[in-house]
């Protein structure tokens, strides 16, 4: 995602000189072939010591052991902001750190199965929504500047307090992910031989997500416990009342679940969701 | 679904007259002005009588009811074929009809959220599987026609027992459809305002098919109960230790849990399945 990012920053005229940060030789010099980046490193600090503003575009727990880091290093007035899924515990990671740097949480909503350099897309944000969480106690233009690479990027910005962030993705992104895995395992081990030959775009797109890359999302889940445990707890509930329904033949109640089901889907995706 | 396979036919230059039945004025006027059909009636029972071959574009259980009242009125060799989602009940009805008529299991893969003869498409077919069972005792030729009509629509035939077919789209069409409407569900009562706003395209696809008709899905559940029960079962399984090991922070389980899911949708997908 930092590679879309770079790209999509210098698709759009982006004023400042960008330097990519990778430990993979590839990385960098796939980045600087492509002109994403003006210069790549695989050194964080060094870099970070004359950057005012940094960009963190790990998994969560990297992002977590980063950040003071790039805060030690940084230059006074450095705004540090980051693209991790959650944003409860980044953000309180970001309030501790020293008021010399001007920390803001941030979450593009346009993360894709494929990752590395060679799945970068200048247009992976283009219309998607980019939260932002800002820190207490950090001055306004802080935000204001990541809200502008956003929107260079052109990502739509919301700004979000990072609880209700970290609510919403639970439902939007990481319990679709838990009930995609869930589903492709099950679809494999219970379909039999037919099931791969006959498997058409519904079973596609319901399962896509769980093509996700395993480290990135253990650090999701192991930094949204809260929501996820509370809504996969709400999943048994919905999936056990279908079971008893249809166990029994109650053809009102399989109807009534059904219905709902539909309703709650147009509404999500109805109120400033994604086109269908 | 009826209206599309009457484009696609038209389109493929099929050499037989076409007629279209439907209970409703507007649908058959529709498919008249678009051409898809020659003819347009609400009639099944007066047009059956002059048919070679009839295929029945209705929900599970109508093609169950339907499918006596054909075989009553058509004339001897008459070829009867469907495009239920399930075909265990409709197999076992099919082989209870009079030896003069040749009924034909059938079950193209490529249904949409949307009906009505306004959704209709002639593409809907193009490289698609389409699921054909044989019914015992009946003439093989009748399968061959079968097999032609959809080979001019553009899909890829699979032969299948009508048990190994129901397991299969269990799997990866009745078990998806439940999963995204639990999500659906779960995802507006638990994901708080922003949850709309933030939702992309993981959600959109995770949960797309959540928005299928309630009576055609109904119908497709009460008539796979033993596969679809075996496989929610299998669902609450997985779900159950995905929660165990989120609840433990154990993170060798998590990974274990995640990348299995990983390689059974690439296992899924790769072999036959419909591209990423």
């Amino acid at each position: 995602m930092g590679g879309s990012l770079a790209l999509a920053l210098k698709a759009a005229g982006y004023p400042s000189p960008i330097t990519g940060v990778s430990r993979s030789a590839g990385t960098r010099a796939a980045a600087l072939q492509a002109r994403a980046v003006d210069g790549a490193t695989a050194d964080l600090a060094a870099v970070v010591s004359s950057a005012s503003l940094v960009v963190l575009a790990t998994p969560v727990r990297t992002i977590l052991r980063q950040l003071p880091v790039v805060a030690a290093e940084a230059p006074v007035g450095t705004v540090i902001t980051d693209l991790g899924s959650t944003k409860a515990e980044i953000c309180s990671a970001m309030a501790e750190l020293p008021a010399r740097v001007h920390p803001v949480g941030g979450h593009p909503m346009c993360g894709k199965e494929s990752s590395g350099f060679e799945a970068a897309d200048a247009s992976l944000f283009r219309g998607k929504p980019w939260a932002i969480c800002p820190v207490a106690g950090v001055v306004a233009g802080a935000a204001d500047r990541v809200r502008a690479l956003a929107e260079a990027a052109g990502a739509r910005v919301l700004v979000l307090e990072p609880a209700a962030h970290d609510r919403a993705v639970a439902a939007i992104s990481h319990l679709p992910y838990a009930m995609a895995s869930a589903l492709a395992s099950v679809a494999s081990q219970s379909g039999g031989r037919a099931a791969s030959a006959l498997a058409s775009s519904g079973f596609r797109d319901t399962s896509r997500v769980a093509a996700s890359d395993p480290e990135m999302m253990l650090d999701v889940f192991l930094t949204n416990r809260g929501p996820l445990l509370e809504m996969l707890d709400g999943v048994a509930g919905e999936l056990g009342a279908l079971r008893a329904a249809l166990a029994a033949g109650d053809e009102a109640e399989l109807l009534r679940w059904m219905e709902t089901a539909r309703a709650a889907r147009d509404m999500l995706q109805g109120a400033g969701g994604a086109p269908n």
